[in-house]
């Protein structure tokens, strides 16, 4: 039995991730492959709720930035461990909402933490682990935070002024741009053309991935 | 106003932590000296969490070694933040049940995280910040799991194999004896010496702090 892929959906708020998800769901189950679900910060008890902490706008304390950046990847070493490798160990497939680099475009770009600390952080919990494709939905932040407002109450990460979301945008494009496995779609097309961009995008790994 | 200072107190299950710390308050006292106490993990609502999640044994999912390396860290920036640099800018003294020496001992030397990556993660998190004074309550790990054991029921760490706590008393020693900051107490002794000891360091202290 072969182990499983690991496909990561990236994207600011608004960028339409959870539609994505529902494409390469479809995608996926159309190629009879078995996959499990996940999302970060979260996916396991514990994770969900350092999940709560990070988000919940409604603290006695003020979280600090190292706090946020530590809990991150507390929650992706109890996931990483818990539920992603051990599906990939059983030959299922991995969809994950967000992952590392969420955190390098929030944590990074976002709060300013620079590429050593990220480096450094990254490699003591994921120890080398990478996702083997990342579909990053790019998408205005303007266009982006006016869509997430719509939709709700926004989050206490949501809640930052434009100028920070300028920055986790620009450290989105500029990782996504260095990395071959990152697939950048257009989210600021019409749904349709975007979701056939995602299918396409799966269908083309699915086949390498059948030729390795 | 001058600022306060930062008292730690440190050591091993069973070394006497908790009555070593109500020295120290009768000593402070006496001398007039307002203070706040502290301990680690916890001291705030957030990171009291933080330290339920360390400690508990009864997970509904195993905790990962660096999961338990990034809360420790976590909890420490909250307390850093919103209870101990308030309160020496208020020129209130602290004395903190456990600091970063903790750390130092029980993941880098017991867990076996190297002098790098916590020196990294302790620099993200503290920039630069230390105790002025760290009293080392210093027990051989037999001695005090034993105490420990017929104090009550043990936590997830203090359920560890005595191999984890000797690595952890051996690091424990070895900073230790790297440290001028950090007094050594053998806390062996009978225990009206080991007040005695603790009285006469946190005085001596005192005396040059007032000259300073």
């Amino acid at each position: 039995m072969s182990t499983g892929k690991f496909i990561v959906i990236e994207g600011m708020e608004g960028a339409g991730k959870s539609s994505a998800i529902a494409v390469i769901e479809n995608t996926l189950n159309k190629q009879g492959i078995d996959y499990v679900n996940t999302r970060e910060p979260g996916g396991t008890p514990l994770a969900e709720s350092l999940r709560d902490m990070v988000k919940s706008v409604d603290h006695q304390e003020k979280l600090t930035v190292e706090t946020e950046l530590l809990l991150m990847y507390a929650s992706r070493s109890q996931l990483l461990a818990n539920k992603i490798l051990p599906a990939l160990a059983a030959g299922k497939w991995v969809i994950g909402d967000r992952h590392d680099l969420s955190s390098r475009a929030y944590q990074g770009g976002g709060r300013g933490f620079d590429e050593k600390i990220m480096n450094t952080i990254a490699d003591i919990t994921l120890k080398g682990f990478r996702p083997d494709i990342t579909l990053y939905l790019d998408i205005d932040p303007h266009i982006g935070l006016s869509r997430a407002k719509a939709r709700g109450d926004l989050d206490r990460i949501e809640l930052e002024q434009m100028e920070f979301f300028i920055r986790v945008h620009n450290k989105y494009r500029e990782l996504a741009a260095q990395d071959t496995s990152i697939v950048t779609v257009d989210a600021a097309q019409a749904m349709l053309q975007v979701h056939q961009d995602i299918e396409q995008a799966v269908i083309e790994f699915i086949t390498k991935t059948d030729l390795d």
